[in-house]
């Protein structure tokens, strides 16, 4: 779609195309009753194989496990499983609506997951919201695990139980709404960036919301050489600077206050935005929350990321007319979609077929810039600064940037060549979508009707 | 196989045929990298269909579970998924060797409850041991659960473990070693009884090991119809009875010194069998641990069982040559298998397709008689008191059993009619079989070499 002739949509529309799948979903969930379930990954000749894969044999790999337990990464499917972590206390832009309510999207994640990145997934909705109660837990299920994705849990916590996992736990630990948000956030901004030529470590970048996204996607741009002076938050009561003293109880808010906004302004998003070259939004459906007037005292070239959902901070087109040159929404209807999906299947790909004891900034970096280079070999226009999610080649790309990021800094625990890498991603992400379309074929995923 | 003309296999030929599927284990395991894994549940018509299962028209059915939190079982697959959870501590018999080198045996049991349950299972292997952090974990997992299939955790703690989380959870908590072993083992016996044409209460039963497994067997024939006082247990230090001071502060072994053993007698195994019908070993590996002698001085046609593994607590013949009429051992090489297979996965499909709230001892009688029946129609003898493990059949009479049980028993969450319950167990059971044997055939699941 190109934006130029981008069809305008009233607020209205937009919620009743939203709400179409909405529909489905209610009619469609309890047909299938559930998204995802257990599958044999080995074979079972004849009876007597569980023999083999239970007792008596099964206490051989047990044994090699005890005598060495990182074995356990070749007998058994620790090494490519993951848990999808929620405790329901911010379930999408519903709130807390409790565990039981946010399995539905648990298990949506862990269908992305297999079938994006041939990772299997486990959801994991806890009945309690104490972070350390949640940390404690999580450390618990290590053994089963070679990664997990935190999903859904709210802030000022999530940033806590976060940097407490990564600390405790030598295997990936991930939340997909911090860390997935900004790789995907900053592949579309270096694309952008290129198309418009400006450097990042030269842009003034405005972030609307500061909350775990944003915070997170803040970080990101730092790490890739945006200079913490030139961006500037604004929060639900203004811009983030040194005098906000209500934030001073939020760790990871009043460190922006401090680093970032160079020239110490103050007022709202407005005055913000005054002489900006990026908009950087990660806030609450809008359609009212920006301006049109405010867009065009940017800078020439503006770059403009309108992400909440369902509906973008500010209509794509208001931005466009307003003078911004490359506008980003989080909807898969308008052009240059800022889809997590994009990240997590093949980030965490990577670093499963390497056995990473974390995920790193820089591993976040590599995958945003795979995407970027994906984008730019089919050809980067103001319409088309990311790549879309149905193309299974975007996460093998992701998952060998990945993998060969995590060798690099030694945080691998196998190391294998590029070729290696890249044979593993592929195999096991067509693999995903191969077994789903034979059995979407045989009536073992029954036709929905 | 008939056991008159049982082949005698000496203590070595024993070990050499358990230690083939271990070899086999030890090349197989690493070849398929696991044995169970994640699988689509629904279909993926085109990547639009991800704004269904995923935002944002997952967020109708989240908000429907937030307003009827039962609903999760309609529009997830928390319904037909258990956790198995072992914290490592008795692992097989293995002993403590960690909740990693447990994953195999995790892995293998979940592998179990879907090719003949049609069960979703999910190992989880906890870092730790201490029985209140187990119980608390647990608690925590069961908005993402459907029951809790407890497995290979230490005594006295599994115990306290699984009273407390049948306390506190609304899903069945189901400890296999303890109920599963029960309820095949009851089994057994019914047939076995049925054969000398004897009554259950009429009986004298000795209880070799005061274990886990033994504890619950012995309570099981109790619930069943046998005298506690014609119970005689005897463990590593001799016969329970009212003077076993070291037993005071084990809760369960206490107990049983105070309602069994009626005339208190004292001594060791050999003591105990004297006169007695049945004998129920559940201990420690063989083949010296029964002398014929003492099995010479039980009553006529006497019941042995001898379910220690891999060798059982004495030689099958060497029992018939002394004077048992019947004899089961855990070995699937010799005629009636006492094996937990036939459980767990039959008494789960039925508990979960009717959503029950715990699994009672009624329920785990009404599996032992629909195996005892389903041997009975086939022709019970001295070699077959039990059904093989593969027969789907006997899954679904079992299921159909336990499900109708929890509907009298008004702890099942749902109704149906035994023809409703009968297609449920069916369609699900074979689709588990007809899945594997598809994705085999085609590749998914790789032939091994």
């Amino acid at each position: 779609m190109k934006i130029n002739s981008m069809k305008k949509y009233s607020k209205e529309e937009l919620i009743k195309k939203a709400n179409k799948p909405q529909e489905d979903a209610l009619k469609m969930h309890p047909f299938y009753g559930g998204k995802i379930e257990t599958s044999l990954k080995a074979c079972v000749r004849n009876y007597d194989d569980f023999a083999i894969w239970y007792t008596p044999g099964v206490a051989a790999p047990c044994k090699d496990i005890h005598k060495n337990p990182e074995k356990v990464f070749e007998h058994t499917n620790k090494g490519n499983t993951i848990a999808v972590v929620t405790d329901g206390t911010r379930i999408l832009g519903l709130g807390n609506i409790g565990p039981e309510a946010g399995m539905p999207v648990m298990e949506g994640k862990a269908m992305l997951f297999k079938y994006l990145g041939g990772v299997d997934a486990v959801p994991i909705c806890l009945k309690t919201t104490d972070a350390d109660e949640i940390i404690k837990t999580i450390t618990y299920l290590e053994p089963s695990f070679g990664g997990i994705n935190l999903e859904d849990i709210e802030q000022p916590k999530c940033f806590y139980i976060l940097d407490e996992l990564r600390k405790r736990m030598s295997i990936p630990v991930w939340h997909d709404d911090q860390q997935g948000t900004a790789t995907v956030c900053l592949a579309a901004l270096i694309n952008a960036l290129k198309i418009v030529g400006k450097k990042i470590s030269d842009v003034k970048i405005v972030l609307l919301g500061a909350g775990a996204a944003n915070i997170r996607i803040g970080w990101l741009y730092i790490k890739y050489g945006a200079k913490p002076g030139n961006l500037i938050y604004v929060d639900s009561k203004g811009i983030l600077h040194k005098g906000r003293e209500d934030l001073k109880n939020h760790r990871e808010k009043w460190e922006m206050c401090n680093i970032t906004n160079e020239k110490q302004i103050t007022g709202g998003l407005k005055e913000a935005l005054v002489g900006a070259d990026v908009l950087s939004a990660a806030s609450t459906p809008g359609p009212d929350l920006i301006k049109k007037e405010w867009i065009a005292t940017m800078n020439k070239d503006a770059i403009v990321f309108v992400t909440a959902n369902p509906i973008p901070e500010m209509w794509p087109w208001d931005a466009l007319e307003a003078g911004a040159r490359i506008v980003a929404t989080g909807r898969s209807d308008f052009p240059n979609q800022v889809n997590n999906s994009l990240g997590f299947p093949g980030i965490f790909r990577g670093a499963l077929d390497v056995r990473a004891k974390t995920i790193t900034d820089e591993m976040c970096i590599a995958a945003a810039e795979a995407l970027a280079k994906y984008a730019q070999k089919k050809g980067i226009s103001e319409d088309y600064i990311i790549p879309t999610m149905d193309e299974p080649e975007v996460y093998i790309e992701e998952a060998v940037a990945v993998a060969k990021m995590a060798i690099k800094q030694n945080i691998a625990r196998i190391k294998l060549s590029e070729k290696e890498l890249r044979k593993s991603a592929e195999e096991k992400i067509l693999r995903a979508i191969r077994d789903t379309k034979l059995r979407m074929k045989n009536g073992i995923i029954k036709k929905y009707k």
